[in-house]
């Protein structure tokens, strides 16, 4: 991207900055939101939170749910993995959410509906109420008080978040991540468009961002 | 196991000991294949290389050809991302074989009609043949020169391999690894019997096995 394109909005902005896409239904992508300003913040690089709905692009590949949900070995391992890696990390101890997956549509359009630089505390709150507390996040009652958290006002964010605007936002989120060939969450974008899928990439995207990771 | 069954051969002894189960067509199994035996020796850890086929455990899942090949945006991400971790871990630059995916099949038998001392020489060769020099490892010719290298007749090695023995160890430790529910390589298998898929559980695993990672 030239200077002389600089007056538009873009997400190749000269600043370090990672896109962190991620589904509020995710498993992998809560270990990510627990952790990733920490790990952001160490390398002086800004985090953009960009939640969206893998529903759509699950059915686009002839998936009706999570693969979790599809492989039941696949599905049994992965809570293991779960409970394991939130050990290694230091988080509270895992609950698998019922149901599962769980419907993050509520959750997501929440997050779009409120100031951008809450969207952090509101993604961690949401994923710890998930998987730690095992509380069902497309009831209303459990985002409200993880906004009363943020010092929001619930009701209204939550009237908000049903208006036509923010469910636009979340359908053209979604397709940017269809465009950019997402398939799978948690997923890190970078300034320069390289593409890490999964937990396990967080630390290589930052660094990739930084210029610390070496180029093929 | 108690004590007094120890006269069995059996993967669960009380030497610090983590199962590498991997299919020589797997694309990842390649990146744990180059480096187990570093980072296991770091740990006092022995390695059992157990070659399987994933191709009957796909079939049960209803796939019937590699994941990778099914969806393309996730095929594509994961060469790339194959190509970042190369460069990351100082192996030579990934090639992506064609076909893809391979077929593996005489690769397997080969490693099972050999000396299990040799297994993770020949596992490095073939995975290193496969993808740093692009060559087709159901091809005699391309596993020939890694035979030699390991100081094996080749030619008696290959006719080996088409015994009714290996054909049947084979089928049985592709079994085994359905008991285990083992659904994708490589997969790390501990004493206890902790089950870890993927490259990136690599150091988990070894970690798990000299009691070095938290149990949740």
């Amino acid at each position: 991207m030239s200077a002389s394109q600089s007056a538009a909005p873009s997400p190749a902005s000269p600043a370090p900055a990672v896109e962190f896409w991620f589904d509020f239904a995710s498993t992998y992508s809560h270990l990510s939101a627990q952790r990733i300003e920490t790990e952001a913040r160490a390398r002086d690089v800004e985090i953009v939170w960009r939640p969206f709905l893998l529903g759509p692009i699950f059915v686009a590949q002839g998936w009706k749910t999570s693969p979790f949900a599809i492989y039941p070995n696949k599905g049994a391992n992965m809570l293991r993995d779960m409970q394991r890696l939130a050990a290694l990390h230091g988080l509270p101890p895992l609950i698998a959410p019922e149901p599962f997956p769980q419907n993050s549509l509520l959750a997501a359009r929440t997050a779009l509906a409120i100031d951008p630089a809450l969207i952090s505390g509101f993604g961690r709150g949401v994923y710890m109420a998930q998987f730690a507390e095992g509380r069902d996040i497309s009831r209303p009652e459990t985002l409200t008080p993880i906004l009363d958290a943020l010092g929001l006002d619930a009701e209204a964010t939550l009237e908000a978040a049903r208006a036509d605007g923010v469910k636009t936002a979340l359908r053209d989120q979604t397709e940017r991540a269809m465009d950019l060939r997402i398939y799978g969450a948690p997923t890190f974008v970078t300034s320069d468009r390289e593409l890490f899928w999964g937990n396990d990439r967080l630390e290589h995207a930052l660094d990739w961002e930084i210029g610390a990771a070496p180029r093929p």
